[in-house]
């Protein structure tokens, strides 16, 4: 049986608690506040930062886009880094990625405490790092996928995972935060040789690759039964699809008598991405107001 | 034909060149510092600070012990560990492990820019985080590991790493300094099934296990050409050995055409790991000092 893993749905569930949290949060001067930077003018940021400021008006979260003109100076965004770190009415400071060239790493400057993205080098270990019970500042398209499978059951002890894609946000804590949960853990990159023999002994696939519908049956085995597709392209006609080739896939399960899942593009991780951004921002100003 | 991986001489070579260094850093006031605090009487813990400390007087470098009764309370570690942090004539501070239960996890108090051991959250993430061309402090054990593959020119670009054993100071650091060197990377654990099927499709293997001669043949294909072995381990007659049955595994490659590494224990990891320590106590000095 073939179960669609409803990114959508469980990120809308999550952004009405976290409203009805907010709401509760009466007696507070200042509601919680997400400053998000961006540089220049690329399309597809401005869909993603729109996507983050909906899911803030959803939840009653201030919302602040800081913009600068592509020819801005590193100095000057690093300047308003600190401003942002130091101003006690902001929670979670992002800068929106990518951003050109010169720029590449100033988001490292955003304090640990108010980077909502989980991007900082010390968030990036402390995925790593075993101390289950401290909470800590995840990156946020990880903590999404940690979370669907808590939410559908998907069993991590023991299980084989194999990741596609090796990137700082996405591809390594993920790694860490796998591993943290007992399974056995593989990272794929451009460079593996073989790969659809290792993707084929996956009790659990991800796909971070950037490559629309690269990843079909060919890749899997009837050990295989989780589908986990980070990837956000456009197909040949233009279409939003995933690194998956969602039909071949499904098609190739149809006859399957296991429990099958597999997250869709869109309305699987990407929502996801954006209510554990938020999650974050609630993190950081209950740490701040010690609520 | 099989080439035993000599850590011991490796490092002494290392430590040869430090000394040079530290010889012709003839106009500082002082040497390099390194402050290692003991706490309670572990035996073996006792024979890895003889270790540290030999190799500091082999090189010139000043080596302080801060040792600690082990009713000692974790307040007084945190106190020591404060002065030392600020102490501008230290470069490099290491807690001796294992620590009593109480006491753990206060090493990460120790600063980033004197964690010589390379166990801070922050330098975890470091090790993860593709940042070739910053200088950073790396744990000590991986940092020595990858020292050794380089200097077999053993290739890493799109082979199959697999590590047994996830612990924050071996097995997680060295996924991401693995991967960071274009190798795909498999981390096994207490908990992975059919782990011999998984560790025979390893180019190389990485065992850091902590069980006496655990890995013989059968856990390898005629693909893995490269074993180390981080276990230090007595056997059943009470000698020193690794995690790997160094005489099995070598007896089963005699007639093969490959090209064969391994590490013996001792003489193999153990000593890259204090080479590596004395490294980055030599990379904070200069970092310090501004040399």
């Amino acid at each position: 049986m073939i179960n669609l893993v409803d990114g959508k749905k469980l990120s809308e569930e999550i952004l009405l608690n976290i409203k009805e949290k907010i709401e509760n949060f009466n007696k507070e001067k200042r509601r919680p506040t997400l400053v998000v930077i961006t540089v220049g003018d690329d399309p597809a940021s401005k869909v993603y930062v729109r996507n983050k400021q909906k899911a803030c008006e959803k939840c009653k979260i201030n919302f602040i886009n800081e913009i600068f003109d592509e020819s801005v100076s590193r100095k000057e965004v690093s300047e308003k880094i600190k401003e942002l770190n130091e101003n006690e009415n902001v929670d979670g400071i992002i800068l929106q990625l990518p951003v050109p060239k010169d720029i590449c790493g100033v988001e490292q400057e955003i304090s640990v405490r108010k980077d909502v993205d989980g991007f900082n080098i010390y968030n990036l270990g402390n995925a790593l790092y075993g101390n289950k019970n401290e909470k800590k500042l995840e990156p946020c398209t990880p903590l999404g996928i940690m979370y669907m499978l808590e939410k559908y059951n998907i069993e991590l002890k023991g299980k084989h995972v194999v990741i596609i894609g090796r990137s700082n946000i996405v591809g390594k804590p993920l790694i860490g935060m796998l591993l943290n949960k007992d399974a056995t853990v593989t990272s794929c990159n451009s460079h593996t040789v073989n790969i659809k023999e290792i993707t084929s002994s996956a009790d659990i696939l991800i796909t971070a690759i950037g490559k629309a519908k690269l990843v079909n049956s060919s890749y899997i085995s009837d050990k295989t039964d989780v589908i986990i597709d980070v990837g956000i392209n456009r197909d040949e006609t233009g279409k939003i699809c995933g690194d998956v080739d969602f039909e071949d896939i499904t098609k190739s399960w149809e006859n399957s008598t296991k429990q099958k899942y597999i997250t869709p593009v869109p309305g699987g991780v990407g929502p996801m991405t954006v209510a554990s951004l938020i999650k974050n921002v609630v993190m950081c100003y209950e740490k701040n107001k010690k609520i």
